[in-house]
């Protein structure tokens, strides 16, 4: 996927050598001839071109009419493209929306999603990094792709890009739309706890990070939630005061200390895992 | 806010001594005659009482009646509560029914917010930790603050608590219901950024974490979404190959080499700010 901006050329340029998708951005490569141009090389080489619409990017003169990059001002550059789109003649097209803002996204993404059936591809663009980071591309994407709206997403995190497709992973798991992996449920460490749920859920993630297999697993605190959690896991152990149980779907198996019973839970785990 | 298991005599002892809230489990304290005597000496002293469904702690014969603790089974012990609800007459009742599944929570809210006037407790229980333990959270709380749904929030992250309530801050800051200190627009690092924007960015976050102000501030690496993200933020960096260019509201105020800029960008959030 070649990013484009400003100079139409190098896209040509990059079909003629075989990438497999172009992003254009509208907002700097604005003359019909020279997208027109770039969509008839596409199109001779099957490739996909993705219309990319950046609040931070927008045609000068949108920006005059709005003074701001608001969602209106991102539905109208879009509804330009989608006029345009009507006068070619090809449909291996993607449509982008993003600012940095959420609600803006969330909104001009719900508006375009009513008026055009191109995939849409989402994200939250310059959402920051760590955790205010995750945060806002997670409520962003997560709220779209629960209105049924986003066909491919793209975490977009100030940092090391390995970062972005782990976070991406995890919203997918959040929603329930992929599965991959340990699913940890572990509780919030309250008054009841009397063992460090940080540290052995940490060591139990760390040891079985290889594992693809979707495997629930419960480690859980108290006997308030948790052997009604672990018993629902693939997985898990319930602390008490006295012992830990350890469940297999649903089932008690056995009742260890504290170190026996991790390790007893890792080697369920592991034996779960079809790899 | 005493939350309360299985023993309703607790909470007796609670609201003699001055609490503010009780949270009552009606998955272990289910006898009505005990939850009225709660109710009866809450309502004196116009005490709060959040009746709290979890997943992990479903009464038994829901649980035998549904195998496992769907979202189904979160409806029908709430409409049960509600039904328990209807014979007395005290509206100082908060309901939260929460999951470690993300998408059974925001079903079951979904369905008893539509069912009842009572303000509702929103979170993802026993969601993690760290960075799939955000996502999972952010999700929940994010997906049913953007339906309306949701009256106050709980994070339960495992960990050092202080961490759940700066994650429930970011939540509410993506979605725009609160606005308080730095909101960072930075770039992801792409093959057009000269400048490593991660760490400039964490400096420029930490050496400012006090201020309570809200202040857009954009750092950006490049000319493309640059000037349009820093020109629309309080303050801003868009850093090009040559200099970095610095922006207040809007306004281009100089260009400077990046450790100047740097600190002219810290120097002029800290001027925004009317601590």
């Amino acid at each position: 996927m070649a990013d484009i901006h400003f100079d139409y050329s190098i896209a040509l340029e990059a079909i003629k050598y075989g990438i497999d998708g172009i992003r254009l951005n509208p907002g700097n490569i604005k003359k019909e001839k020279q997208i027109i141009q770039v969509v008839e090389e596409a199109q001779k080489k099957k490739v996909m071109i993705r219309f990319g619409i950046n609040a931070g990017s927008l045609n000068k003169n949108i920006m005059e009419k709005y003074k701001e990059p608001n969602y209106l001002a991102l539905v109208e550059e879009t509804e330009r493209l989608l006029e345009f789109l009507k006068k070619i003649d090809y449909q291996n097209i993607v449509i982008s929306i993003k600012s940095s803002n959420v609600l803006d996204t969330i909104k001009a993404n719900n508006i375009i999603a009513q008026k055009c059936d191109y995939p849409l591809h989402i994200g939250i663009t310059e959402a920051g990094f760590d955790q205010s980071g995750i945060i806002k591309t997670t409520a962003g994407i997560s709220i779209l792709l629960y209105e049924g709206i986003g066909d491919t997403i793209r975490v977009s995190l100030t940092g090391d890009p390995v970062k972005e497709v782990l976070v991406g992973h995890d919203i997918l798991k959040a929603l329930g739309i992929r599965r991959s992996g340990l699913n940890l449920i572990t509780c919030p460490t309250c008054g009841r706890c009397q063992v460090d749920i940080y540290e052995i859920a940490k060591k139990v993630e760390s040891s079985l990070s290889d594992i693809r297999t979707p495997i629930t697993v419960a480690i859980m605190g108290c006997i308030v939630n948790g052997p009604g959690e672990a018993k629902f896991a693939d997985a898990g152990i319930a602390f008490s005061k006295k012992e830990a149980m350890l469940y297999r779907k649903g089932e008690l198996i056995g009742r260890y200390n504290t170190k026996g019973a991790i390790a007893m839970l890792q080697k369920e785990i592991r034996g779960m895992s079809v790899e």
